[in-house]
């Protein structure tokens, strides 16, 4: 079978690591890969040219496809639009679009920069959680939601968190069945003493449990895990959790590790038939306009968020093991883009670190 | 002016941490305080002798003192009541009956408990953010809400979360005069790039802000927040954040500084006349119903809420400043309860501790 990649590069740096991973890319079609590529706008550089940070047509390439590779978007130029108009609402509308409901954030520590983390080493080395976020609904998506004038002239705003079970009971599986593939722990994270859609939230994940006696879950409230990811990072295997909670735990789980610049995520509409999920792949980092067009930002996170591709959505998880080995082996033999390198070390550049990459795969 | 405060020792440890406290209390009517005390019920006491965590005569007698001083509550004979009768529903009940939209988390480093610190030393030394959470409004307290079954028979939850300008503007008021005995930097966070709240939020605070010239405001998204405390948490002075935000970032915040059991609370009405406010004042730290009625409970996170209460509640500066500094002489001085002594050194007991403390105001 022949899968269908739409490959969007974006803004900033989006670009540059995307032209790189396109080499990468190759790389897999010369393995046995059957792919076809094709290139869409989106963010900043669709506002310029298509007038809205995701067109129609894009949308529906996207739905024609088996996976979007995503770059990375925003930057000042597009600061002062309002919020409906701006860059990151393309992602936020291609998650809806593809129903992407389960956006999974490894928290991987490379150990060899250890030292880059805030944390002590003794914390966070061979640290490996993943974060499984609902990322369709919640207070992300839910109406009403409004920012008006009152009948006393006061501006009053507010938004809806709502969840039915059906959306919680199917990110919920997908935890579990990545679960599996690990160390069969799931951490179910809510507020369930606060909030009515925390309730449903246990009340689902306990539910979905029972189809899973492999696996053992645990819950959590969302303050108490904030506070544990700092205090005992190694506890966690496998946490699922709202889409807003979600957004906020992944992000302090990546700044753990102290491997920001390298982390991958998924976006998948579930793990259907044998394993495979349409999806949508991006680094965590964001678009970094400080450095663009220099040639200096690192490729590595978008490079393992194709091997995530590989794994979840074109069925080659052998692929995706040689390139996640051959990147572990690049960092690992210290060669450095100028954001993880050492003090005293000549830095590489886009380019040469994709060398190391394409080297290392010839060499396995 | 003799000062009226309430004291609700709670659940588990409260009772002990509460009676040593009580000491402390005595020690400031010796050096000239005013106050009339009288105790109430809270949490799984109040349940087990009055039915509901927090009876209508204690919610009376709170709005007739000038603070409350209160424990903990909670343990796992409550943990089966359905939520709205569980023992943390009284703090939520207070909170709103005394209007006490300012939640202020110091999070502040002992420098002699670095060791306890997941982070490295270097990130957290002399750490003193404080974070205050707005607390009577938003997704806690927000109609509608609910958890019911749809017509197609599927369980649906929803919880609102809505402000009005007043009550964004009010709790940033306190952060800006708050940060004006400090750094004065403020640091505002949202989700404006998601939600409608956080796009009410971030006009405001930057409206309030325009009264406050001399304090330099920068906005900041929660999930990068999360992030940022991780990294980088000095870049910090006072965060100013909705009650759900907070509620996470404060744990994150106060985890980092590895001081956990030792820090303080407190919970105002606003900074008013004189900077005096109505408050409630607790340790950040819980129950821990495995470690009570053993004596060992670490006393010093309400002892230091009580300083709290002398500096906002009872224009008492003074001996705020010469109870805090006598605290930090004792732990420095290498006293320790279990929960802080280092491996080899002995422990002392929640009295013995409190001893120490008092010993330390005498020599003053
Ligand atoms: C860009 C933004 C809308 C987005 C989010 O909040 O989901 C981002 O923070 C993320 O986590 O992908
Ligand atoms: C006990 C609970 C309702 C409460 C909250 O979520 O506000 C607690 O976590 C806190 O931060 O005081």
């Amino acid at each position: 079978r022949v899968f269908k990649l739409l490959v969007l590069p974006g803004d900033g740096i989006g670009p540059e690591i995307i032209r790189e991973t396109l080499r990468v890319i190759d790389w897999a079609r010369n393995a046995g890969l059957r792919i076809e590529l094709s290139e869409g706008l989106a963010g900043g550089a669709s506002i310029d040219i298509a007038g809205a940070p995701m067109a129609e047509d894009v949308v529906q390439q996207a739905l024609a496809s088996d996976a979007v590779l995503f770059g990375a978007v925003g930057g000042p130029k597009w600061d002062h639009l309002p919020r409906a108009q701006r860059p990151e609402m393309g992602i936020l509308r291609l998650r809806q679009a593809l129903d992407l409901y389960a956006n999974l954030r490894p928290a991987v520590c490379f150990d060899e920069l250890l030292d880059a983390s805030a944390l002590k080493p003794e914390l966070i080395r061979g640290l490996d959680i993943l974060i499984v976020r609902e990322a369709t609904a919640g207070v992300y998506f839910s109406l009403p939601r409004a920012n008006e004038v009152a009948p006393d002239g006061q501006r009053r705003a507010y938004d809806t968190q709502a969840y039915t079970e059906a959306e919680i009971a199917r990110v919920c599986r997908t935890a579990f069945e990545l679960a599996r593939t690990r160390q069969r722990r799931v951490c179910s994270v809510d507020k369930a003493n606060v909030m009515e859609t925390g309730a449903l939230w246990r009340a689902v994940a306990t539910e979905v449990a029972a189809d899973y006696p492999d696996v053992e879950l645990s819950h959590m409230y969302a303050d108490n895990c904030a506070m544990q990811l700092v205090r005992r990072p190694d506890q966690f295997d496998v946490i699922v959790t709202d889409n807003l909670f979600g957004d906020i735990l992944s992000d302090a789980a990546a700044a753990l590790t102290g491997s920001l610049g390298l982390l991958p995520s998924a976006s998948l509409s579930g793990l259907g038939q044998g394993g495979r999920s349409r999806g949508l792949y991006e680094p965590i980092h964001g678009s970094a306009p400080d450095i663009a067009g220099q040639g200096v930002a690192n490729p590595i996170a978008t490079i393992l968020s194709f091997a995530l591709c590989l794994r979840w959505s074109f069925d080659r998880a052998d692929l995706a093991d040689r390139l996640e080995r051959a990147v572990r082996h690049v960092v690992y033999s210290g060669v450095r883009t100028p954001d993880i390198a050492h003090a005293g070390i000549a830095a590489v550049s886009t380019i040469e670190m994709t060398d190391a990459v394409l080297t290392a795969l010839d060499a396995q």
